[in-house]
């Protein structure tokens, strides 16, 4: 069965700041791709779409031709135009998955499923991240060791300002202390939604191994869900059985 | 201790269908109101507000005065102003508690909060309501009856379109044979949400005493999240400690 | 991949009722062992073990060899050899899925897994009974309608002794106005539980093809978790990494 | 309302081991309950007992007359009575409260309450810890820093092998890099369970008044349950309504 994943990059950082192109030179959304084609091989269509696309390159057949997409946004949440937001939203109710990476976190689209703040306290200190998987048989954190050592990343401290996920997978501690749930699972509607923290524009997480690998299966374990034969309600329905 | 309870109504039945402004003479929310004030005694202040009013009656400093609001609404959502509606989420995800009743799970704000569609099925047959404890040491089903019957009530029936409850405390069946999630709680940032299906402009049921003592309940629940030391996040914050 | 499926059975009614054994010639444990070899096919090898055989029919090796094992008692729960009991535990908390079926609500695995009562209400009227999916999008709920019909069984109702639900698949009603929480799921360890509570010695339910269904799914659901790399705790362990 | 409290404690470190005994002459349950008593006041009556007295001093009457039951255990789980154990159990479905303390993680009670190993992987190096309210608005964070500094703990780290907390309050991260649930609310039955960490016979950890007021807080949290009209099933009940 193959899977049709669109890997969504804002692309801001990497056009503005040298050093964040020489660290991704495809785009962070570039790396991302590579990382996912690898690990899902034959299985998986990998595409990539950005900002600065027409419709950010989320055209309604893009959507429709996605199992699941990947986001990661900073420096420019507030340019995602309001109607692909929304369209995104009514997509994964309607069953497709999202992964929302890092500070995707304060993203319109993440802001709207999840009806809370989705504030982070943070640092940037270069510290290493320690990522421990709580509970260990989860399909997104099949072989990932305990824990991933991170050398250097952004510092993200609780209180994270999200519902109670519905099944927590990782939780990260920092060198100086701080702690933070860093992989998060939501169902929404027929969809299936996962946030994972590590990864920024300013270190170079999406080259590691063990964090494309954890993609990879949360790909998977988002693109899972069932179809139910009928379509979910964008309203009021009378009830006919 | 003294709880501070805003009802809110929309007001618009009532104007305008002579059968509602018979059954509901104060309006639904008149007689929400006198429930709660029957059951929370001197220990609450309790006000109406209505959508015709300026600001629909939740001006910044009424809701700053407010521990817990309630919500009714079904012919006129669209009406609501976002703004108001965005002040009143700021406001539950600083603490403030919120009721949601009946048709008002398809408001601007409940859908907001939560993040999903909000959809329910429904048939209007002046059907039997079952409300069933589900979690009989719940505060909110403190006294309730197992099962609490309601002789006429419009159906409502599943899938009902919200994330799974961080609590769930009622389940409802109607004589149709249909079953509905009738008493669900959510924590959203500091303040508690909780959605309770019964009640409807075409039925008695807020002049019914249990149902009554539920609303009362559920106002007391939501009134007693703590207060945190610190102002909830508003946006991405820097680590001090 | 090939799954190994366990169908355990009491199989007290079937040897002391001329009815059951009309109903289920070749035992309940049989017919649910058909269904399962029905819908998984190829993918899937299905045997049976029963109360009367040394050690249950659940050897330390039979258990080794077990993806996913089925569970129906009801008249015999006291004469589940403990250590046997302990043992099925323990794998479940290794990996191992497992269904729990209707009576065995009760019973001795399904309590010390639970920690909880695990007590129902019931009544035997041959009502019929409607199970609403409440979570479309749940792999258990591939394919189910809305609602299934089952035109008679016992009836049980809520409260259900349980912890609640990592997550809830299907609610029940009963021709007499009873709701019950018929589909739930548990994560223990790093196995997955399904109860399940359609299926009674006195009604043909285990022959329905839509219930057949919901097993196979659930089968390959409790089937799907993952294979941590480090084996699970039996005790305190000293950290090290 | 006066809630009545029971501080359970093993007793046998302070018995044995010098160094413990300096540190807690009136034993690790003398000092937890004094820390209660001071926080909760006139509102409570403190009481303790230990497991050398008949019963463990914890007879019927007792538990009759107990609202919340502290625990904490280490070197005696197996000298815990079962029978002792299963009264407990029973209790605390039947609506009275519980605190684990520490390694009462391990106890006969908390594991047969839970269903898993609820292991722990741990390593004893006197190093900081920090604790860290994920859950600001809970009732047990109210007043407490962000974070809870502990200048030295023995370290617990994940996973933990329990089911998921109905509520998580707190996170704990050590020296080291270690993470911990470090407190987690579940409710089980018609009572409320709260586990927490900190502490441990080789500190002075409930000396310390940020730790003495979490306890007092989740006392009154877990003796919060509304008591149901009815009494919870023992036994499969026929359906009156």
């Amino acid at each position: 069965m193959s899977i049709n994943v669109t890997v969504w990059g804002e692309n801001v950082h990497e056009q503005r700041e040298e050093d964040v192109r020489r660290r991704y030179p495809d785009g962070m959304h570039g790396a991302i791709a590579a990382g996912l084609a690898e690990h899902l091989g034959d299985g998986a269509r990998v595409r990539t779409a950005t900002l600065q696309q027409p419709e950010h390159g989320l055209t309604e057949q893009v959507l429709a031709e996605t199992d699941v997409l990947t986001w990661w946004g900073h420096a420019a949440h507030d340019d995602v135009a309001d109607e692909i937001v929304e369209r995104v939203r009514l997509r994964v109710l309607a069953g497709m998955g999202l992964l929302v990476l890092h500070s995707g976190h304060y993203s319109k689209i993440f802001r709207s499923l999840m009806g809370t703040s989705c504030t982070v306290n943070w640092r940037d200190a270069a510290e290493r991240e320690l990522v421990w998987p709580v509970d260990p048989a989860h399909p997104i954190a099949a072989g990932v060791p305990r824990p991933l050592v991170i050398d250097a990343q952004e510092t993200y401290g609780e209180p994270f300002g999200i519902p109670a996920p519905d099944e927590l997978v990782f939780i990260s501690s920092f060198a100086g202390g701080e702690v933070f749930r860093s992989g998060c699972c939501y169902r929404r509607g027929h969809g299936r939604v996962f946030y994972f923290s590590p990864g920024d524009q300013a270190y170079p997480v999406y080259h590691q191994p063990e964090i494309r690998r954890i993609l990879a299966n949360a790909v998977r374990w988002a693109g899972s869900a069932s179809t139910p034969a009928e379509p979910p309600h964008n309203a009021h329905t009378p009830i006919q059985w």
